[in-house]
């Protein structure tokens, strides 16, 4: 070896100490300091009997939020986009046709998801900020009677619209179709019930409402969505995502197969989140969202801001609104980190530059917090 | 919501708190305390201007341990299995026929990635515990001309056997092909030149040699492989691992696009990782991985243990020995894990119940960890 040339670092590497943010934008939020310590556990082997342990705890604690009692309730080792691309590449066979419905940013993802697996994507759309209109979708399966799915999100995190999750799978299936919903920033933050609204297939993500640090996306599927997974004439295009594969691994009772290796550490901070929505309670962390959207709201109104979503189709951890009048989107957002070590988050798409996004969501939804956003922005906008 | 159900918990939650183990396996291995810690710093937001200058540091300490200028090197933000499928899902297009090396568990893992991605597996197999033969590689692509991918595992993690990168990918070469490397047990631990050996294109994890946590995997593409996936006829399948959207979230200068949400905290320990290679230096590192073999391997043998590979094919970071006759595998594995807290690997596929796996690698590549593996060997063995 010692003749060849190493090539070596340009610049020599140091520890990073990252800045202490309060994070108020579509997340990732806060993280609390429990979850951030359990981070820093100990690492051990993902096929350990005590990890084993944690892993069927960790399954629990994700029924109890997703109020499930689906067997395969269990974490995606990626992120939410992954846990959105492990319902399409399972659920969609090729030629499958797919009622999808965009009003936002992370409909227009599952559109791309569908057509990517084969899928043929039939859209429903509505303007952003609205919700997913019923009667749309209804339209659309009536005029497509061989659609197989349905999929919608249920809490748009690019304008902060909620749409009706009960009443969208209960026209699914009178058309005989299942549902795939996008619950990244739902879950644990506003009403959601997985098996009285009768979802078939849901994923959400960690960085949201159960302020655990981004990485991991929960998902859950029931039987009817098994069956279809079941029953494809193709394989899944990705092992990695392939249910049948990852079913095994996170499987109850039967040795476990081993199939990658599990985000250890990651692992122990959802279960500590988990623990702590416990806890609280879930129905008190959905009231809780609720109270402090409602706080910060007044505050916002009486500033003169107003919001992009109506009152009854709006999420209470994500709350988007318009930019005042000859207000500099950049230098505000700029200020507010820069000073007040603040984060909250831009526009998307055509909202880009014209609205803000303040997110209320898990350990971030407090009293302080509002304050501190409040006060921030009084004395920024003057 | 106060007349509805809620389902409630069948058994109360409780932090979880692991047992202290010391990992000698072949995965994850022990994680040091300064990455651990590195770990539970505050979350801050995946856009936030400090996050994006450790993206860019990450970025070059991987170029570092990878020897390669690549600009595209980063971290994929899920395990392994997802940096070989990145490769996979990128690089191979429906019918490209590609020539993969099968000499144990990641090789097969590989052929079932080209086959679900539509390309033509052309096997070349070794024995498990042989490293691939560049003489069987060069015949099968004498034999298959229109080839335009060889694949192979350069520290096969299931047996422990090391194979000659660096003459694989000159064969590739003159044949025109392009070459996808599973670096996942060797980077870091034994030597790697990215660029000098020419790979296209190389996948690795972190919880192996970086002694970072598992969940995301370090890759590296070359011009001609990125040139490749540029003039793909038809989209990637995923939409998660699609190199020509990831690029434009991991890319440098220009504005990032909004990807996905990177798993923050994680790579504060794989950055914190980099920086302690960096401390150390990597032809450092290499040596010590070789230097503590060696110590294991004489005192393994003057026990009578045998290895399973050839001395001049063996991987100095794991070390893959016969059961001695008439020892139950389960039982010894068992009382090292509840008696001495330690963790060695089992045998995998056929050599289930005749091997085990001792990885040496990172930050359990120590002195004292091969002490207390002989020493507890010996008192279980009699």
């Amino acid at each position: 070896m010692a003749s060849l040339i190493l090539l070596t670092l340009k610049k020599t590497m140091q520890s990073f100490n990252p800045p202490i943010r309060t994070l108020m934008g579509p997340g990732p939020s806060d993280v609390h300091p429990r979850i951030l310590s359990a981070m820093a556990r100990p690492t051990i082997g993902h096929l350990d009997p005590a990890f084993v342990g944690m892993m069927d705890e960790t399954k629990e604690g994700l029924k109890y939020i997703f109020q499930t009692e689906n067997e395969l309730t269990m974490p995606v080792s990626a992120p939410g986009s992954a846990g959105m691309e492990t319902c399409f590449a399972n659920l969609v066979e090729p030629g499958d046709k797919v009622v999808v419905c965009i009003n936002g940013v992370f409909g227009m993802r599952m559109k791309e998801n569908i057509t990517r697996m084969g899928g043929e994507a039939i859209v429903v759309e509505d303007a952003w900020g609205d919700a997913v209109s019923t009667d749309k979708v209804e339209q659309a399966l009536i005029e497509n009677p061989d659609a197989k799915i349905l999929a919608f999100v249920h809490a748009e995190t690019s304008t902060g619209a909620q749409s009706d999750a009960k009443a969208l799978c209960k026209i699914a299936h009178a058309f005989d179709c299942i549902t795939i919903v996008d619950a990244v920033t739902s879950l644990a933050g506003s009403e959601l019930r997985v098996d009285e609204w009768e979802i078939d297939a849901i994923y959400s993500g960690t960085q949201k409402c159960l302020s655990a640090m981004p990485g991991i996306s929960p998902v859950s599927f029931n039987e009817r969505a098994l069956t279809k997974v079941k029953n494809r004439k193709t394989p899944v295009t990705s092992w990695f995502l392939d249910l049948n594969l990852v079913m095994g691994y996170w499987g109850k009772g039967a040795k476990r197969t081993y199939h990658h290796t599990a985000p250890v550490n990651t692992l122990y901070g959802l279960h500590e989140s988990l623990v702590m929505i416990s806890e609280e309670g879930l129905e008190n962390s959905w009231a809780r969202h609720q109270k402090n959207h409602e706080e910060l709201k007044s505050g916002l109104e009486a500033m003169g801001i107003n919001f992009l979503v109506n009152e009854a189709d709006r999420l209470p951890q994500l709350n988007t609104v318009f930019i005042p009048e000859g207000v500099d989107d950049a230098a505000v957002r700029a200020t507010l980190l820069n000073d007040y070590n603040l984060e909250i988050g831009a526009g998307l798409g055509a909202y880009a530059g014209k609205v803000w996004r303040i997110g209320l969501m898990g350990h971030s939804s407090r009293k302080e917090n509002i304050t501190l956003c409040l006060s921030a922005l009084k004395n920024i906008l003057g």
